[in-house]
């Protein structure tokens, strides 16, 4: 249970507000690569951070994040032109670089060097990973891109999504690194999903639902190791890390909008081979951790106006634990249930939550450290971003962070731990 | 006229209003017996006075109205499973019985005895009358169940439906004990509704648009009679008993859902013979005060989203005097269009007014006394609520409180004194 | 860039604000004379200045405008009968004139007299030009009717508009007296829409986008003349009256509905001849300033929520500078896409935002004579009114003011000047 102040503190991340500032310190994905697919291709509307903004890619193909609104009288420059290395608003012809630097006044003479001296907020867009990321803290302290292994592997490795979830982000993040919720919610899915079924590790979860919840911190955020009984007296571990802010390594992840919406990113990765035709494929069609969205957006197509298509005859002759279809709906419809933000004052936490309340102090104690003394907070080195997740079955005396000490690294050429 | 504090006194029932306070002492329809048909069924969101519930039926059919959200980090639990004598959280498992009380923490060892101290806001439902009632006070001044006619003769006497309005209760409320409008507003349905037509007390109501109005005590609330001209010197009374807080035996009656809706009860009983197959069918069809709906909902087919599907020439050759179809509806309309919470400091009130001034203030004052001087309000004995409607015609002289005594009071095997 | 309180002065209209006296000093348009089309035709809902009022229209041919909600109890009378010379609430039968006066109150016996001192908050509603004009000030300082010349011609020379637009009125303003926006925004319409095409003058818009402003104030508000180079060393003038509060001889003109939506209205007329039918069908057809229609409603059918139909291969292809088809359309997205009220502590005026600059400090004025020594304010006068756009090529060393005194004026039996 949290104070009404933690809470806040946890959930706002508009400019000005502490977590806002802790968010500004990391590399966050900002759209999908796909999104701005070609040379001069139109804008796209960002609204990152409770910030609005456009995204942009200009004729030689470079990337621009700036401010949705022209520095004139204030019109929106997604109605702007994507014209020659530059967004030109239709009204009375500003024209601005990536940069956010205004290049051309028409009105005034050039001589002037007017436009010189109009500059928009912007805030640098780069391609990592299928991913554009972008960085919206102080520019002296931008940190090196991020490492994360999925961005790095080559792009047949790997399946990115992302999907707008109408809950604040700390929801989505609660629920990803909330091990113990796949034995009840996603029961169905273990054994039918394409991409979840066949994997020995199910049956640990559906005939163990008392896990025990060992979590140690890591260098940028925590380890937390979920233990359930295997055979022969061992132990079966389903070890998460999460790099703060917001990653990780079991999905979802949620970015923040603003303090009512995020998006949630997605990704598979093989570390070695490519991914199968039938793996994308599975994918594609909403398999998994994604969904079918509604056409020409990145809104799922079940979603609270319709009561998430609540199967009610599926949960009922157990098809479907839940009634909603989909490992990730049935995530995103419970989380965007508990309301915009969730009253935390108000819950009731138990042993299995020991991930969710170590992450929440790791946050609150970085936001303070941050905000107070300057410290740069965890997961902002690329180092700290070099882990992955593990689900391997060790001795009932082994302590798991250092029995499974290198299955938690990054380590080329060699492929996950997984049962 | 009301000064400002008076008008919000009567319009919020919130949690920790005197107005709420008030709603609090008594029973209260919560939802109709037919929205949990069966044992295990799916269960139904309810907001009543602002606060978000859920009912359902357990496997034993024990009857449940409890916090709509889970305890442990507040999802829906109308996502839950129904399952054997408990409604199970989706996310992890938390299990809880009618009663709120929480029954099984899967993660935690049930010999740790968590689960115990964990339980839901709940209230008693108790189904009568073809309606499940819910009693949201304190537990030691739970008053006995309900005893309105209507909600004591065998099923087959009685007709009863709910339906939205977009409106604070106290404006349907005033609508319910307004005999005055009846002249005006339902003037074409008088004669041509099939539940309405054929009665001689019609004619009375058309033939005098002035009726005189005399609004007296009852112990449970009011009589507020009517008179109109009839016969040789004679007088045409129509006395609606009003029973605290809110029923009125003309209906509708308004049970709040927060202070911009409500939920307005109507019923048709005889109370001696079944209702027949052509009245029944009737009411299904929207007839008399009963409207038809959106497919799937209780919100009225005509809404103010479409203008209540005005008819302005049916308006304008007179054979709706308003437009709107349907009583019902009629009433609804007026009472929406005057917004969510009518500014009561600036109506103008005349002698027809009557019974509403006296409503406001017996409520006014219950409110006060039971806030300040802790006393039980006017019709929490179910003794108040063993009331009638009459319509009759009374000699010149005669005080109808007197004259009528008998027909006001519920007499078993008598029928209803109607005109 | 102004001041956050001269933002709300400017920007607020409602009753007891400084911008909302100013509005309530002069002759308002308040609805087209189509809607309401004879006689005892049904009432039709009006706000204006975040007041909601009810237009209509008696059985003699009368034009009532008063408050939409009945004195009694606060229906709202859109829901009223047009009877024998007034409207009459369908839920009790009072009845009020044109004039808001109470005519009868059938409860109430006729020699009581109650009904004379029952009185609904009125304005004046008088027809001139084909608009229902209203004046919503204090009675005794009523000025004489308008007297704009295209309100004055005969109705066949005329051809007249409103269309809702979803931003706050002086957004709509600024964008009608800035005459630099129309060499980009509008550039590819000049040359392709039936009403615009062939006029020399645009080729002078199109060849010179950098036009030199000169502002200069008339007894009304402002004449605002937009200079660019012609042939032989002379210029082109493209001169724009504006008459306070808020119209301009181009259009469009806003009027506030409340803080967050307008009426933009539109006309065209020709100060000698009748419109040919060609016109008027391309009027009617949604082109030059008008639009196409969501039927049954004066919005827009191209709007924000369906990012105005925005056709970005025609951006690209350069067919449409802005990819929003239409001038109308082109102008209102913009206008829109700042928000409901654009915040202007935070732009960048340029030289050809002097019109734009001078008007605001007019109305600031204005409005602080106003409410500090009551001063009536510029464009009340109906002289102040008989003004006229002008287009015209003058010597270089000509000053507009002087040289175009005569074009300027309304000159009975004179033509427009215009390139």
């Amino acid at each position: 249970m949290l104070r009404r102040e933690q809470n806040d503190l946890l959930t706002q991340t508009g400019p000005g507000t502490p977590g806002g500032a802790l968010f500004r310190s990391y590399w966050l994905p900002a759209l999908l690569a796909e999104e701005l697919p070609e040379n001069e291709c139109p804008p796209v509307r960002v609204k990152l951070l409770s910030e609005r903004l456009l995204a942009f890619r200009d004729t030689r193909g470079r990337y621009g994040l700036i401010d949705e609104f022209c520095a004139h009288r204030g019109v929106s420059l997604w109605f702007g032109r994507n014209e020659e290395n530059g967004l030109r608003c239709p009204y009375h012809g500003w024209k601005y670089d990536v940069t956010g630097q205004c290049v051309e006044v028409p009105s005034e003479p050039a001589e002037s060097g007017y436009c010189k001296r109009i500059k928009l907020k912007s805030y640098p867009l780069v391609e990592r990973g299928g991913i554009l990321w972008t960085y919206m803290g102080a520019p002296e302290r931008q940190p090196p891109l991020p490492e994360f292994e999925f961005a790095l592997v080559r792009p047949e490795q790997r399946f990115v999504a992302k999907r707008l979830q109408e809950s604040n982000w700390l929801q989505a993040l609660e629920g990803g690194i909330d091990s113990s919720h796949v034995s009840w919610l996603h029961r169905g899915e273990l054994n039918s999903d394409p991409l979840f079924k066949g994997a020995k590790g199910n049956q640990y979860n559906l005939n163990d639902a008392r896990p025990v919840f060992e979590v140690v911190e890591s260098p940028g955020g925590l380890y937390i190791g979920a233990r359930r009984n295997a055979e022969g007296g061992r132990y079966y571990w389903r070890i998460t890390p999460w790099v703060m802010p917001s990653f990780t390594m079991i999905p979802p992840r949620g970015g923040p909008i603003d303090d009512h919406n995020c998006w949630t990113w997605s990704f598979d990765y093989h570390s070695l081979r490519a991914l199968t035709e039938a793996e994308v494929q599975a994918m594609r069609d909403g398999k998994g951790i994604y969904v079918k969205f509604e056409p020409g957006t990145y809104r799922p197509l079940a979603n609270k106006d319709n009561d998430y298509l609540m199967d009610r005859a599926a949960q009922k002759a157990g098809r479907s634990f839940s009634g909603v279809a989909g490992i990730a709906m049935q995530d995103a419809s419970l989380q965007e249930s508990m309301g915009p933000i969730v009253d935390r004052t108000k819950e009731n936490l138990v042993s299995t939550d020991n991930g969710i309340i170590m992450a929440r102090h790791r946050l609150l104690r970085a936001a303070k450290a941050l905000v107070e003394k300057d410290e740069t907070p965890p997961g902002v080195d690329p180092v700290h971003q070099r882990v992955r997740a593990a689900a391997i079955v060790l001795p009932a005396d082994a302590v798991y962070k250092d029995a499974a000490r290198e299955e938690l690294k990054v380590r080329p050429g060699l492929s996950h731990a997984r049962v």
